[in-house]
């Protein structure tokens, strides 16, 4: 079935960080992100090509980790319809002022725990005059600095169990799973959900802690696979903490690096090239523990603490 | 208004070439198309990504030109109630069997009379063993020859006057106008569609001749501008003409090269980074006649054949 | 015959600028150069890979152009060999204390009047803890602003008359002419020397004012094409003047994009790929005025600036 | 001490495979080289920019590894000089008629016994008519298949010992060291030399079967980085094995991908950027065993086969 449309895209997330100052120069001076604005233990941060206010809100915290992720609806209606579906489900919050920027938000969980907002009223992005960008078709200068990230691309989750998340987005907000993995025992031990043309913009991995409400990764999407080499070597040159990569998924086939931000969440610079999926009957990819065994795309073996390390950090094996 | 979300996706085109051999010539070796298929004067040829039958109809003529466009709608229903708005319009030609692969097609034309079709069936492409891809997420094997274009990206139409055709898309498919040329006189010079988180889908150009249901010229997305770059020497080498570029423009900042396949019809080979309209309230950007003059994102002054060249040739100017 | 190999390479050049501070601001933000010490009107500036103190000096003048250009010698006494020969031709001027990290250095003229600095002894830079690189085969950190351009690749200095001047770096330094152009009178319109496997290092250019001693352009290496693209956007979004590219160059291939610094100098961003003159018996490529006609590799025509803009300016036509 | 500049560059080499009808696949079909004649058993093959008469031959035999690697001189005199110094050092086997397209031919072993050919003479590459290339400084069209590699770029042989065969390349053709692997037991396990301003041109490795006269890799240069990328994914389409990469060696930093051709050879794809040796009085750069312990430049872990696998297999470990 083709996604319902009524989820427009990926907001922004706010991630928290027990090491504020190192992680706002990561943020900053190494992906280039552009800072708009402050709010007590908040830094919102932008992405160049982003109209909102804002793509990141970085919040000093005891520990690190995910604490909202935003999603926009593509209309009042839309909003107010995905609301009921929410409440329906029994996962809904209630409304809350939205962060600078964003009109009236919905807060809702999902089966997991992890915090999601939802909303409609946004405000676009003015550039002040030293940002001003020199095409009216984008809302902010391109920067010189650092990687030089257009968007955020998408939030990879721990959960407990994958299944009942993927579903849960599906059957309220109109999500469709676009590939999975699914082990020899039947378990879907990881799902990439999407809600229009970007083939995914919300993953659930099994957490192998058992946890709930764990973050796996937020991505960064960059202009070209060059910015992403080219990310590597600053990382490198600030001793940013690269993890994996640069090499390209089997799954989804996106060319990625991960590095660790100071505060110790795992971030991903992600570039789809052009691939989209415009299939309106998309038929979800199933990846089997065998497929997955055989690593990424060109070969390389997945990297042993992309199954051990997650945000906030636990105690375990439980 | 964002977009109504019934139109999924363009699908295919119906090109027309006075010199079948050396058009075929162009598209299977330069262009990195597949073969998948003959009817009578037609090749069906394919890009590598693309989960249907054909993305290209090649047609011996007596001339150049565009015969007929393909738009996929995101629903048995979506299409019945496209069906209806187009009855309602008075543009509708009537139900037609559809291309090898493609299910049941209503045939209408725009107003300045280029043909489309609408389609909601599609049978997807299987791979014979030699053209299988390694990565069970892709539709056929990557090709080690020629540019190797991802997709079929855009269809570029010459109209005697762009808006009615703009408006008809809107009014009757849910198309939504992203950026827009308008002359000092409001004229609108040209206006660039989208159905959905492509930037855009269909565009309409002011016919300098003032001729009905021409062509300017249809593009492929390629993967990277590198791939650009490379095709600009391929063709170099195989005395494919070059019009100009490689370049960016400053509209929807696509990063272009353009080509004269040996028909005569322009080939965009064209990569939008991954730029993408998420906003579901994009507002429409209106670049003045004064800012078209500015020419290109880098500088480069718009070449004068962009204005003269289009096809079928014609008689010009009335 | 194969070059001599008693120059090592081109060293650093001098460059004059009336606007100093925008200069600046053009060479280390836009550009990414690092400052490495000043001098009383002179700034010390050095590309991330120069294992040399610097690659530039910037100097406040009344006026724009280019003061000395610096090449170094491979051997203490490759350097004795050539100032012998530079003085059998009349060309010498004398000793100087060289700039600072640069020992004992010989100035010349071309018979244009350039000024040249030829030196050995060469105190290989040091970075300081905050620029000191992650891999110990490279001088300096990778900068994470602006260009990052690895070297300065070469001079295209403007002369009276290319061949003369051609001539006598060849016989007195043994550069070798890869390519020239040769217009239908016969006379030589441009010539590209080079002394090792860089296919050029030094490049004369007729000038069309009958002026002596300035400056076509000086040109920096980009690791890239990518960086190259790059560099464009950034330049668009600073103010920076785009005169021409990006695009290839017939003569000698390389991918190129021209900009002008603040004070007026003619900057190139250019990138050779992998491409070497490696054999030992290469043979001037001669270009035709019909060839230079064509314009760039793929089809750009040159810039009228192009033939008109040198520094510093003068009252032209002589 | 500066390179002495009488070895111009490494000419072509002769490689042994079992699989001859595959590997001469790969090396066409995948690799994108073109056939230039055949003699015997044997296969000539030729990269683009190789302006001579090929850059590979490649011979049936009955096992897998590397014949003979050829180097230029850069003048007669310079042969006969270099021809003296192999006989003064014993390692001199005579002179014997060159390959086709090579003039006399001087034959010798290094201590480990690899043979190698230097000569002066080489008639330059006149492509026939459907290769003529569009640009004239180009001995050849660029391809549109496969990788369309632009030179062969150097030989990693296996030795029993490095140092005695990098100090005869030294003492004898005057090959310098650029970098080099130096165990806690002071051992050189590695050595780079080059001959001009490529980085390397020919590699040591310590075979640890204690076996002579094998090969590690050869090596074909890239135009950029994105074709290594472009690469991998022709090679996964066609089954060709990828040992490891694309990635970023931290020695000589060259952007790498290793596969193996059908006859079991490994092939690296190499890309350097722009990274010359232009210092004349460059230092070797020593690499210790803890710096090779932690990889590759972003990261990435030695793969083990890389100190297991050479051609010809033999029995090991001695």
């Amino acid at each position: 079935m083709a996604p319902l449309h009524e989820i427009a895209h990926l907001g922004h997330v706010e991630l928290l960080t027990p090491h504020p100052q190192q992680s706002l120069w990561f943020f900053t001076h190494v992906l280039g992100l552009t800072e708009n604005g402050r709010d007590g233990d908040s830094v919102y941060l932008r992405t160049w090509d982003d109209y909102e206010h804002h793509s990141l809100k970085l919040t000093a915290h005891h520990t690190s980790g995910i604490r909202r992720t935003a999603l926009r609806a593509c209309s009042e209606e839309a909003l107010h319809r995905r609301v009921a579906a929410l409440q329906q489900a029994g996962r809904g919050i209630g409304w809350i002022d939205g962060d600078p920027g964003i009109g009236p938000t919905y807060l809702f969980t999902d089966p997991d725990g992890h915090e999601f907002e939802l909303y409609w009223e946004s405000q676009w992005y003015q550039a002040p005059d030293e940002l001003r960008p020199s095409l009216k078709n984008q809302p902010q200068a391109y920067p010189s600095t650092g990687f030089s990230v257009r968007r955020l691309d998408h939030v990879n989750f721990l959960a407990q169990q994958t299944l009942p998340n993927g579903d849960f987005l599906r059957e309220t907000l109109g999500a469709e799973a676009t590939e999975q993995i699914q082990l020899d025992d039947g378990t879907i031990a990881a799902q990439w959900l999407h809600f229009n043309n970007k083939s995914y913009d919300i993953v659930y991995t099994n957490d192998w802690t058992g946890s709930r409400g764990r973050l796996h990764h937020i991505a960064f999407a960059t202009d070209t696979r060059e910015d992403i080499l080219r990310a590597a070597d600053i990382c490198l040159e600030n001793d940013v903490f690269i993890e994996t990569g640069p090499h390209k998924h089997a799954i989804q086939q996106t060319f990625f690096l991960y590095v660790y931000e100071p505060g110790g969440n795992r971030i991903e610079l992600c570039n789809p090239l052009t691939r989209l999926v415009l299939a309106p009957d998309w038929r979800t990819i199933t990846w089997t523990e065998a497929e997955r065994a055989k690593g990424q795309a060109w070969g390389l073996k997945t990297i042993e603490s992309f199954h051990t390390h997650g945000t906030p950090p636990v105690d375990q094996p439980h």
